[in-house]
């Protein structure tokens, strides 16, 4: 049988075959006795492969995807369109990105041609065609990459193209440039459009700046608009290129993906086969992995881990070392949450360029670098549990939250009332940190996701409410399930602007209240009589058939709710319409404990991972931050990795400590 | 009687005509019965009016003005050209700003259009005659405001025309280049320039930064010149509407001035009828206000504060929440200190822009935001006290500071001896934070104003002194007015050079005492016997008929003076040659409290403010920090607020207390 | 005798005879009367004698030299092309430094010609011709000064004829592309060049950093060769101008070198005929001077220390003062340690300008400014002890410590991995500050230095090693030397690549250790049994013939060395293979105490001096930082300055104490 992304637990590794071409055998041979299954190769293959345009060299490449499968080995080969050559740059000046201040990016880096450029993608395409022709019914081709890391350096492009494209994607977003006008309330400052083509890119303008050399605030709407265009035009970038391949391969196609608040990632993979994420982290380790992990889950697709370090990273400064064990219980999350894929970049220490100093399996000089022993736990953990893992699927989270794209957009682009550049991680931190280190285990859903098979959903710091999301959510909310709303959420329509009928716009019809007003502010109030501090964007609610469970005790809004729950048909809209320091985890376990919604553990840096499906169950426990923690194991059964048969119920895992549990 | 600015107590607000244009009538209604007398609109309404060059649509702010006049209120119709249209920027990108990387400012912002350009100038005044000929005697219209916080969000422009207008300005400020050569002392770094033509604008240099990529310092002559050049233009430009206006209308005109380092307020209003700032302060903010005020007051003209938030402000971050009473006791500030107009900054909160998030009368969803009740009281304020004080005159302070635009070019702009940009701050903390909070009212007297009606002229951190002060001062002085100079003022001439006759110029041969060096240091001194510390840039003065105040006690100086009086006629020039951390508070009190200058408190947020002429006294007392204060009221009289009658003597006045007292 | 550089204690000042002609004779005569006897002029001549292209007017500057000969002074003349006229910028743009903007640098600093513009040097070596030919026999030219400060203001030029002469320095550097591509390792990252026209200058791209607007890291060896080929570049424009002047004037010549980190200073002096620094330091004084005189006594040159103030800088903000003795501290720190000129920035203070806040001997108004006595005791120093330290000479170091001009290109321009930019501000903290404060005087060493003067030489934070550095250290180790090398020393080739056969590459082979393993962590060890703390780039040594001095005792090193000493014939080679915080003095201290490298204070700001030859010895003694000091005396002898008979010893040194000691 063929293999897939998900037909068993890959394990692999980046690999660049033009370091070292004399040690290729020697190299996969080390890979294979170490326990690898896969090797990714290709991102920066363009200059190898097409050293000038339209002259091809093949030789090193078809060597190196020859002895892969000689080696009994699998490879991901990644398109290089990330690694433009310098014959691109000099050729056609016109392809390569250009900055907010006019001016093109040059050779010298990576990720410098234009999405927008219908050269750069011929070029691109025509790399990937001339790979898919070459190698793409190859035995050892196990899938293609499209791309590396999209988006992962510059956010916005500024080419003549782009603002070509840029125009074409509002004409077909609003049909009419009146429509757009009104959307965006271009009236009220003078800034109305005649034309799709009129319509600026957000370059240099005075507003908001105080120097006179840069930056510039634009509208709310135009920013919301740009975020979202940009998304799309990656897309169609990647979606390009899969194409191009899929003319000479069937092998399935992914992308790494790492600037999830850049490009949608709905729409990011869902034309492709199987989902990948790039993470690296070293705090947090718990809540900072699943931030990616809980976005994969949500899109129901098979999906990996393309690259962590299996030490450290360090473009620059290097990173934390990782300690022994630690990159087991890496693995175990990422497999356990259903992953099928775990790859290290890279194999062998760059001699040159701007990662020289990153963490590698080897060293410059080929000897084993820290971590080598670490893969091979990896590998031991592979071969013990991925039989099982492979069969048994990961089940879904009782929870999800939305993973709000446009409000990302929205709050991350200097959208009132939330203004500065770090306003999005407030988002993450609140949900990730709150959530998880308190044992609430969720996925996540886009804005139009299906929440059928969660209990709860969800909604905080996503201002921009789709009236799609409402759609989709009112049913289950009146069969039964319970949506927790805010803070910050539904105060802004798609189109970034603020509603004129109603505080919380089409959602208010079933909040049972009403917004009377917003404003920042730090107030005041209860939480079920327990006294609370309120702080930053607040709306006062006048109830009306909503029960009240939090009210405002100071200030202006002293007697009004800030927390009230409305029942809809079988199951009720919760609405937090104040944020507070730390308030969040409080005010939803207050909300969730009731619901019975489980958890197995209370302690950051623990997951309990759930599996189930094919006549099985089972369970993964992990240990992420070193300190030990305190776990509940909901049924007894056998650990894999010891043959231990442990009981049901509470548990201490040691530091980084993995239980794999078949029931 | 026709209505003028200063005919009663205007109370209004800014207002969106095309933000809701069916709830024109509502709006207007609501703000009559809230109290509300005046209209400020158009300042956006360039888009509405001109949609596209030349052709005009009138038809929304017709109704919109006509329909004040209906409900009974006035109006004040800003012209546009802080909002130049699409069709503006497109069709003449030379009519744009230009920053100092010589990158236009696009569409997107405000404030975009370049003053120095003659289209631009040509639409503006286009836009503006169109306006007055259609409103220019609307029975609603009470005044014109012209543009828009001129130079709020960029400082300076290096578009072409610029550059040829700052060649015309140095050839009319020095008639020959040598003069400016001279003026500058560009031969000792061989900058020297052969023709006006040639004087660069400061662009991009190599002096004085590291990196490669930005900055540069430039000489100091230029930036002193570049700094007054820029105020120049920016007056010009203003006077340019003002006369096109003038035309068709004999309303009153003004600007709304808020960027008070960057254009001289005597100059921008010496042409316009009356005087108006915004401001908006969260803290600190009576002192913050009155450098407003003071400014204003100085001026000897009617004037307004003409935006200021009823609740919040916040174009990104919201700024904090005006606490209840708060509003009417900056109502009562700014009414009290002779101001005859308070508006709010806006009606409804609009739905996109930049300023979405900022605080509004009423919410988006059209129902009364935060502060809706806090207008009432103003409102209240304005009936109860409106009449009296309409009749009697705010009566001027004892005290003047001088405002001197030109010193805080010098030190703004990067003149040695101060340097850092936040520099001008230093003066402003000085003054305002040392003399208010501690009773010492005072008003602003520009560099060549009049100080004939104060006892008392203070100029700290004056360090560019023109011989038109000095020709002011002396026969004041000797008249028996008491000049109080410095500290770092005097040690540079009008084009920011050093003196090359004496330390101090031109004034030192009234000082009594010769400065013998300057340098930047800290030491320790003597204040009447006291001892104190010294710090920053200060000047060892070697007393000859000179009464010495303060020495050095270490260091170089040891035993030179730092405090000098010298008696010139009846009166006395002080001479303070060194700054100190809160030094300026105590030399001050002990200067001004024999020549029994009063004060009414000296609590921090209180101020009490003397009205007086035409047959009447009183007195207005306002608590503004929310702390409570004590205050003096010097003379008994009625409160118009509660019919009380108050004693004189000392009062307690609670947080955010106002008391408007008729002798 | 024809005086030179050399021949006496020159003791002198900058002067601008254009800032007050009148007063030229007047100024000369205080000078001499205040006994200093060089002046340095015309570093900004060049408008006053070339007031348009080809128009000379020599008139100012002739009387100017004259009259330093007519008073018995002698003249430094500068060479002015650090300060382009206006005319040169405005006829020949192209002359002018671009930054990686692509923007260029216009008129009104200083420093923004061009080095590679071929018109350029062409003006400034014509306007150095002019005053060869008018002056370079003059009796009062003592020397000549070529330019000013070198790339003081700006590090790189992006220009189209730096571009071109980019080109050429990698052509004649590495001869083939298939070369350079193999030295950078281009291929891994898709960036070969398939020509030296094609390698691009670092402008701006994408990689490396996150904003939309600047930035952009560039491959290691690029910025490797970059930084190699500006102090090529900016030495051939300082050598033709040196050949200029030798075409009509046999006067020595020199250059003012500050940014010792920006042009290699081998390079720059190899062809002048003295060396010479300004130096300018308030806080760790000693460290900081020493840092640059080390550099100048490693060059076996003649030099001076051509600028310092008498008081306080202060181009911006002003510099602490120099307490009274300070100054005197200074000059005999400078000259003690083998300068012959100690001169002053500058004579009187200007008018205007970006220095004009900078201290000067004299005020702008012709009083004698702070330091004017402080100048007389440095002119008693000199009269007294002169004659001395003329005829016997400095004294090398014991030690030297590498001046590792290469790798301060790999570490201050991002290469990992040491990464941000201040990092090559950790060499000098670990060099200047852990050294100098314990009594270990050293001299530099250049990368090909000969080291047989000294016993030790230290090699830390030389991550690049040159084969020649080797072959030089080599013979002279086996000689009996002990060479210091480490930490993060020796990891990369001289293109910054790390090496592929062993992680020291060359220097492997003579470590008697294999370097295992490289990694940025933190880890405890032990230094010849004491526990200490190791942090940062770390190295994993598996000792053979090598002796372990130092182990790491925890994490993933446990059990192998860090700190090894390998006996390399009579000699030996210490590799320290971690840093630590505070760690290299200690290091130090164990292993040149048992060497009897000898030390005569352990007190920070005191420096003792030895002189030696000719038939004579003698020391000075010097307290630097106003504190007090414990000192050794190592022998008897007379102090010049008091006449006092000292005792060989140990003495106390008080604030800013000087002491010249003759044996």
């Amino acid at each position: 049988m063929q293999p897939t992304p998900s037909s068993r637990l890959w394990h692999g590794v980046s690999w660049y075959p033009e370091l070292a071409p004399e040690r290729i055998d020697a190299d996969l041979e080390r890979m294979r006795e170490r326990g690898l299954s896969v090797v990714r190769l290709g991102d920066s293959c363009w200059s190898t492969l097409e050293p000038d345009e339209g002259h091809y060299d093949l030789t090193l490449y078809q060597q190196a995807i020859d002895r892969i499968a000689a080696h009994g080995l699998h490879a991901i080969l990644c398109s290089p369109s990330y690694t433009p050559p310098r014959w691109l740059a000099l050729r056609y000046p016109g392809a390569l990105r250009v900055d907010r201040d006019g001016q093109s990016h040059g050779h010298g880096g990576r990720g410098h041609g234009s999405y927008a450029s219908t050269r750069f993608r011929e070029l691109a395409c025509g790399i990937a065609t001339v790979m898919a022709q070459a190698w793409g019914r190859h035995p050892a081709l196990l899938g293609w990459q499209i791309d590396n890391e999209v988006n992962c350096h510059v956010d916005g492009d500024w080419s003549v193209e782009t603002r070509m494209a840029w125009g074409d994607w509002l004409r077909r977003r609003f049909g009419t440039i009146a429509a757009l006008n009104h959307a965006w309330q271009t009236r009220v400052w003078s800034l109305e459009y005649a034309s799709f083509a009129e319509v600026q890119m957000p370059g240099k303008n005075p507003f908001g700046h105080t120097t006179g050399t840069s930056g510039g605030t634009h509208h709310t709407g135009l920013m919301q608009a740009w975020g979202e265009f940009h998304s799309d035009l990656t897309v169609g970038f990647v979606e390009a290129q899969a194409a191009a391949l899929r003319v000479h391969s069937p092998a399935p196609i992914t992308h790494n993906h790492i600037q999830l608040e850049r490009t949608r990632s709905a729409d990011l993979f869902r034309r492709l086969d199987f989902a990948a994420t790039d993470s690296y982290w070293w705090a947090d380790v718990a809540s900072n992995h699943w931030h990616n992990i809980a976005i994969l889950r949500g899109l129901g697709k098979p999906w990996w881990l393309m690259e962590t370090s299996a030490n450290q990273s360090g473009g620059g400064t290097p990173g934390p070392l990782k300690p022994a064990g630690f990159l087991r219980a890496e693995a175990a999350l990422f497999y356990g949450a259903g992953g099928t894929g775990f790859l290290y970049w890279h194999w062998r220490q760059h001699r040159g360029g701007q990662e020289q100093g990153h963490g590698a399996l080897r060293t410059a000089w080929d000897l084993p670098a820290l971590g080598w022993d670490e893969v091979r736990r990896v590998s031991d953990l592979v071969e013990r549990c991925g039989d099982f893992l492979t069969s048994c699927p990961a089940a879904p989270a009782e929870i999800a939250v939305h993973d709000p794209f446009s409000s990302k957009q929205y709050i991350g682009r200097g959208g009132a009332p939330m203004g500065d550049g770090d306003a999005q991680w407030t988002y993450r931190r609140a949900i990730d940190q709150e959530l998880l280190p308190q044992g609430w285990l969720f996925d996540r859903l886009p804005e139009d996701g299906d929440p059928s098979p969660y209990r709860v959903v969800l909604s905080p710091w996503m201002p921009v409410l789709w009236p799609e999301t409402l759609e989709r959510m009112l049913p289950w909310v009146r069969a039964g399930g319970t949506w927790v709303v805010g803070p910050v959420s539904a105060i802004r329509d798609r189109h970034g602007s603020a509603p004129a009928d109603a505080g919380f716009g089409l959602l208010e019809a079933h909040l049972g209240a009403t917004c009377l007003w917003t404003a920042g502010m730090s107030a005041e109030g209860d939480l079920a009589g327990r006294p609370v501090k309120l702080s930053g964007f607040c709306a006062a609610l006048q109830a009306g058939t909503a029960e009240v469970l939090g009210r405002y005790t100071t200030g202006y809004g002293a007697g009004q709710a800030w927390l009230t729950r409305q029942r809809v048909g079988a199951g009720s809209i919760v609405m937090i319409a104040a944020p507070g320091k730390d308030l969040y985890g409080p005010v939803i376990e207050m909300l969730l404990e009731p619901l019975g919604v489980r958890r197995f553990t209370r302690t950051a840096g623990a997951v309990v991972l759930a599996r189930s499906g094919q006549g099985q169950r089972g369970w993964v426990l992990v240990e992420l931050h070193g300190t030990g923690a305190e776990v509940e194991l909901p049924d007894a059964g056998t650990d894999l990795l010891t043959g231990e048969v442990l009981p049901a119920g509470p548990r201490h895992l040691g530091p980084f400590e993995v239980r794999v549990v078949r029931c």
